[in-house]
């Protein structure tokens, strides 16, 4: 069994660790480099003492050679910056698995508005593949450059591909109402992500525009073959990791939404459904990469209420940038990945 | 100044140590029996801590004499308990403020569904008062019994109040994504109320039906003047005090919505409307009798978001609860309420 | 009743805002200037959300005049940042009330060895008075400049005063294992009081030397009369607010340890002595003013254990604050500060 | 490579689930049988839903003859439960674990004296080898019974262990101010557990004796070969999961004490002795096996500080569990065990 080398792009933040301490746990790789401008020269588990007899290897200065040795690399950057460096190693055919928003969005335009920068290779972005295996496995398998999707789009997406592919809701009108915890919000220094301030407290944030929605909206909208256009309502609740998405949306049909659910993602290695009348708890997803569901229709009426549970650093961010990385490679999708969450 | 004499039944859950912390803050009341049949010859303080140096009494049985003997009596019991003492009470023309349920709804047969008990005073329920000041002021002056709106059902009352006044939005499809701190469970020992199955957790739960849900539905449709239905899905955020309730609307005409709450809740000393673009944060009510509002339309679509916090425990139960008493009373409505939010 | 008109330099911390909440409660005080360099011009409850509503005033930047002519300043600001305006503030006969440590030692030259930096105004260090009501009320009552005792100092010196007093414990070899809610570490944006990393968290610092140290052993030395010396280790623990001092002595001969306490603390108004048996915890003075001790001989060995535990903003700082201002200008020592803890 | 067949007798509370997660990821070892009274007949997962997909078992009534078939039998008890059930289980040579309190104390008077209860089976503790890998390891791998060491006792004795080997502190006055998560109370349903009650929140229990005492004494006096007495005093600290013991000793001679530590832990697995000057977090081992340690003494004086964290449930209960049946099962003595921990 050969060992794939990985190299990880600026890992001094939430993401960046995480992918870490998955990747200690992965039979089939070895992370050979980590670069950060900020942290060069200092020992990753001097930052996080989580990985202490887990890592014996130092950041350093992010270099196109070195990391092109690589058989696959991980951006765990803030946006606008994979941009600049994946040209390069796409050249040198190295796979990237960019866990930013860079690549996200087929439409240029709609990204820079968004992200309210220009794009520095605007060509690349048609041979990235939107990396959400559970709607793009084929594609993810031969892609060179995967874009990891997001957060809440992971699990907004989840939560409504049955019921958008089935045809059975409205594709306008649909509301998605996310809670997500504090590691969202990522390690910056920031007041707002303070103990003090975000502990004990909940609030909305972004509410007139938050950068997932477009993302959100050309998933779905590819989901159904027709445009969708939803509200999406971003929270931060008190807690360490988690995202809890409950989503509203109008039925046009009746249907067994249970089945319609269970079919869908019965093959499915890390989407589970709830069984029916069980709503999913953010805990039972700590650590690990399951996203789950629950579908239920309150008091018969039309709306439907889908809920989302994922850990926004695995299934939301680096848990699926590897899920990805197997498929690209060739691996079992599952490998490393396999482990349950920590409960309580 | 004669002070009032304040009996409180059953204060040994949250809502009665609230009362307890709030009414010694009050210049013009002063509690005389506080009673519990399962800590009777306790002294408050050893329960409570916080109360040691503010009150020297004991919980003593629940007596119809003692009790009839106060000017006004707090209920703070579990609902069907109230309903077998309140009549003693009134036939004895003491005033009484029910935290409970016991005395919210109007339609008896609809109590008894979502309760699944027999009502043991039925004839006592049309002279009951909705308790929730802002909707009920005169009302609420005259009354002998004043049943105090619950926790969530104040929260998407007071966030709707001016649109549906304003006759703006649909008065079906309403959706009310609330979220609310564990106390709201209660200080009963059940598993889900653990640090450790609560903590760090986020989840929806009585999404089949929540017992909040007809009273809400009451409330609003008194406001529209026809009836209201509405999609009502309460989590359980990891915070201890708090509600947050995000709700979403159809507009029906174009409006200045700042505008409209605004001059609808100019002259209130307990709602807050944030400036526009700012969204409210559970901890600026924490401890306090404020409910706090954002309304907007997010990219000037028509659905229009209203966001709304209180602490559940205070304008969600006991504040309101003595907000009531003074209105009862004939005091000033803000009355020992008036003290800033604890935060951080 | 002539109202106290008071200045606040530097009120954008977590002491600021709370003497902020605990003067709007106060019958006797009113702030009438608020500085901050960095947020001048700004709404103080566009910042503080709690304080909308009870305070319609903005930052402005720091000045001489302005400030002298309140009845009293307050500085709550970082250590070496008083020192500069104080002298100017003194000399025109302003009352001042130092939240920072610019003034607590009477070594200077064990001061600028700790703080690392020069002291600009040694010389009115002498008629500086430590701000600990318990252990120098008559010199505070005639001050006019008083130096408020530490968070930590506080609750170490009130749990050791009875036995220091009393003559019965070894001065050497003390320990104080202190415990501090995360507001201690202030609201400045720092990756270590992040929410994700003090969070779900609990960690020693400052073990090599804290600079509350040599506070702490100063105010000891003064109660026993003698050079007392101990060793001091600080945590933080995941909670907002509050200080729990864990301190163990020898002691040197046989005592009726709770009669030694209950007779130190018999006129305290803000020191409780728990009953015999019962161990305080911080959420029973949350907010309040009120520190709470404990004190045992855990299986009759000549090891004495004392907790004290007190909310670190407020009998560590802002209420401590308040109460000497009262006491310096003549107000009775419990006015504005007499509420209950906020319990849940 | 034959796989180990597991029983576990009352899998309900946290060191049940915690051993299920583990075991989950262990190679080597399969879980056969899962016992619970309270809870036979219903899945594993239903309970505890993050081990959905990892478990298709059910609870079944404890029955000898199946649990006798096992390899191996962890006990996951409340104390005084195993007792009654062990005795039949090493007749029949099943291996046995027990996580319990049961058979750590080698003195029954002691035992019966701290538990209130007389023991069912003294005969037996005379063959139970205390389960602590780093003082036991050769008795333990050719045990049939063994006795897990408790959580603080494991912090506590690793912590004093490189300095009562090596003879350099005094035997008596030595000091364990321990902190612990709230999991360590258990899954139980009692108030002062409550997310309401423990959140944020500090305070110390158990300070006139806590059942843990005799135990830490029985360790540490084993190692020095003398008898050792301390004062222990816990405490409840606000976060889910981990210890952080501190520990005040007095030196009785000069030594390199960081090299102390270094040598004494040079070849285990799960104990980490952190670089000079750096202290321990309970984060750094959420989730995993590991006990990091710090040794400093503080002003170059005479005492000296440990620092010592573990997970409470993993080296303080399951995972210690886990390594204890490696040793008794010839398998190297991480298998399974080897994760980093959750951060953040």
């Amino acid at each position: 069994m050969t060992m794939i080398s990985v190299g990880i792009v600026g890992a001094t933040g939430y993401t960046g660790v995480e992918l870490l301490r998955l990747l200690a746990a992965h039979p089939q790789a070895k992370v050979t480099v980590v670069t950060s401008r900020a942290e060069a020269g200092r020992q990753v588990a001097e930052l996080f003492p989580n990985l202490r007899g887990h890592y014996d290897m130092a950041y350093s200065e992010p270099d196109v050679e070195t990391l092109a040795a690589c058989n696959v690399v991980f951006f765990a950057t803030p946006h606008a910056a994979a941009m600049h460096m994946v040209p390069e190693l796409i050249a040198r055919n190295t796979r990237v698995v960019d866990l930013s928003a860079d690549f996200r969005l087929q439409d240029v335009a709609l990204w820079e508005k968004w992200y309210n920068v220009e794009h520095s290779c605007p060509d690349l972005i048609p041979q990235a593949v939107y990396g959400l295996p559970e709607q793009n496995r084929a594609k993810i398998k031969t892609a060179q450059l995967v874009a990891v999707a997001g957060c809440y789009p992971t699990s907004v997406q989840l939560a409504l591909k049955p019921l958008l592919e089935a045809g059975i809701i409205e594709t306008s009108g649909i509301i998605a109402d996310c809670k997500s915890g504090v590691s969202g919000a990522g390690r910056g220094a920031k007041v707002g992500s303070l103990f003090c301030e975000a502990g004990d407290n909940f609030m909305a944030y972004g509410v007139a525009g938050h950068r997932h929605l477009p993302e959100i909206e050309q998933g779905l909208s590819c989901m159904a073959g027709a445009d969708v256009k939803l509200t999406f309502v971003p929270h931060l609740t008190p807690m360490i990791r988690g995202i809890h998405s409950t989503i509203y949306a109008q039925l046009t049909e009746e249907a067994d939404l249970q089945s319609v659910f269970e079919s869908c993602y019965a093959d499915e290695p890390f989407v589970d459904v709830m069984p029916e009348g069980v709503f999913p708890q953010t805990r039972s997803v700590r650590g690990s990469n399951t996203c789950r569901l629950s579908v239920i229709r309150p008091q018969g009426g039309n709306t439907v209420v889908i809920m989302a549970v994922e850990d926004n650093l695995v299934k939301g961010a680096s848990g699926q940038a590897i899920q990805c990385m197997n498929l690209m490679l060739g691996l079992d999708e599952s490998t490393g990945l396999n482990l349950p969450a920590l409960l309580p």
